[in-house]
């Protein structure tokens, strides 16, 4: 653990076309996807395991495995990177790999960590300018951050569970009480799972910015995408519904947290385009900027990658 | 802090009375609210401040504090406690208040934070047998516990916003992935704020249930009792339908956390009553239930103490 050595990772092209062709690639054609953003696993992202230098040999092997996949697959995969975070380590120290990433691979964003501390808690909140160097270099070079957790090594929470989500909704709110999109107002950021609890609990939220005298909620949560990692009709209305047509990014989990058959309609969990298409009040003209053209919005170099192919 | 001093609390009755009359009891009889089940400010319980005298002491003056309000209102309040709590002591320590509240007050319940560390999360989850003295003493004198967060003293979240949600998500998984309601089976448990992001994030938690062969979703949520501490129409309709009509407690927060009015309709955020008042596909008899019929069952010892008015 003190002394990490970086070797070459023992995987063939075939192996790696194995498990894409019986996993994602799979299911992309089973449910009409063209292109994926690919990142390594948020869960085994791992920043709170070991030091700053195990966490960026770790990172480093991952992202390059990845842009191996979408070297493979380039009308398939489009890349987005982790980042060696490490607890209590600034995040200028980021920004190399952010660079080697977009600039030489083409990713086309990236994956922030708000608790590198695995359930801890113990870093600078997002408004803090602790994280100002990395937002810097976000903005300067136009690709969004996916606030996502890794893996808790805190026994109060469950991974996939209660940290993941709870993440998403302490970090829009550590956003929503800051000035970052005052000092950054070109920062792209992108929310998972939904928001976590944001589009249920709208009304406190809306309800505490106008008691703290922050930007108001609605014009707030126009500054940030949400994608629609949520698995019922009923949080899909609620979710596009409150954030708006024009934020919703398009996702699925694959493969990922709900990985499993739901037995009340026989479905994967994850199969949730139908939840989309099933909402009679969009158009066609909101489903196609929730399934394209928001991702292309949210990630502006994804039309310079896809223009490659 | 040290040698902390138990002294008088100089507040008179006519102090308690002029506050309340222009405060909850004004508001009550504005919204037709005939009973309210009162607590200490949650946010003020403070369990990491001081040591494990401090909090008792401060427990047993607010708690105090609450039966005077009782005796001097015994048709409008009903008292609930809060409990000594202190990080990384037992919660066997807190039983003894808990008896004198429920035996020589006649309080029907109780305050548990789940999280006594004011949000660094350091101690055992729910599901540890660390918290069992105090289970089976809230069984034995069937009083329910409200699962609620004190104050947040970690700068990654904000009190009454991310720190309070946070907390009933990860109390609600803490006790889905625990054998506690197995082990104590007539344990009466309540969730708060609508149960933090529970309803919303319903088909994830149902997919992790199944996933790790957990007791299904759908029976674990009928164990646990969610107030409607939800300001909108929409989550409140997804509230009710997630969770049935048979375990939604009334509540609104007089005086909490939404204390503002809300400027698109002109009314206080937490008058939320009416929200269930427009639910068309409610029954009047699943309103009566919500409105009163559940916070009996909830709270068994409501019935003895309005007897007594």
């Amino acid at each position: 653990m003190g002394k990490p050595v970086k070797s070459a990772v023992n995987i063939s092209d075939d192996e790696i076309r194995a498990s894409l062709e019986k996993g994602q690639i799979r299911l992309l054609d089973e449910r009409g996807i063209d292109v994926m953003l690919f990142s390594p696993m948020a869960s085994a992202m791992g920043h709170h395991f070991g030091n700053a230098l195990v966490s960026r040999y770790w990172t480093e092997v991952n992202n390059d495995l990845i842009h191996r996949v979408c070297r493979l697959y380039p009308a398939r995969f489009v890349g987005v990177c982790s980042l060696p975070q490490s607890a209590g380590v600034s995040p200028g120290e980021c920004v190399e790999e952010l660079e080697r990433c977009v600039n030489e691979f083409g990713f086309v964003g990236c994956n922030l960590n708000p608790d590198p501390s695995g359930g801890y808690w113990t870093g600078p909140p997002l408004g803090d300018e602790w994280w100002y160097p990395l937002y810097a270099k976000l903005q300067q070079l136009d690709v969004p951050a996916m606030i996502h957790a890794s893996a808790t090594c805190n026994p109060a929470f469950h991974t996939t569970g209660s940290h993941y989500l709870n993440t998403d909704a302490t970090a829009f709110f550590q956003l929503m009480e800051s000035r970052v999109f005052r000092d950054f107002p070109k920062l792209r950021i992108v929310m998972p799972h939904g928001g976590g609890n944001v589009p249920y609990q709208a009304a406190r939220y809306r309800a505490l910015c106008i008691m703290n005298k922050w930007e108001p909620f609605d014009d707030f949560i126009k500054r940030i995408y949400f994608d629609t990692t949520v698995y019922n009709q009923d949080a899909m209305e609620l979710l596009i519904k409150v954030v708006g047509v024009d934020n919703i990014v398009f996702a699925s989990e694959m493969l990922g947290g709900v990985n499993t058959t739901d037995p009340a309609t026989g479905k994967s969990f994850d199969d949730n385009g139908r939840f989309i298409d099933a909402i009679s009040w969009l158009t066609d003209q909101d489903r196609s900027k929730i399934f394209e053209g928001n991702a292309r919005k949210a990630y502006p170099r994804l039309d310079v990658a896809l223009a490659r192919v």
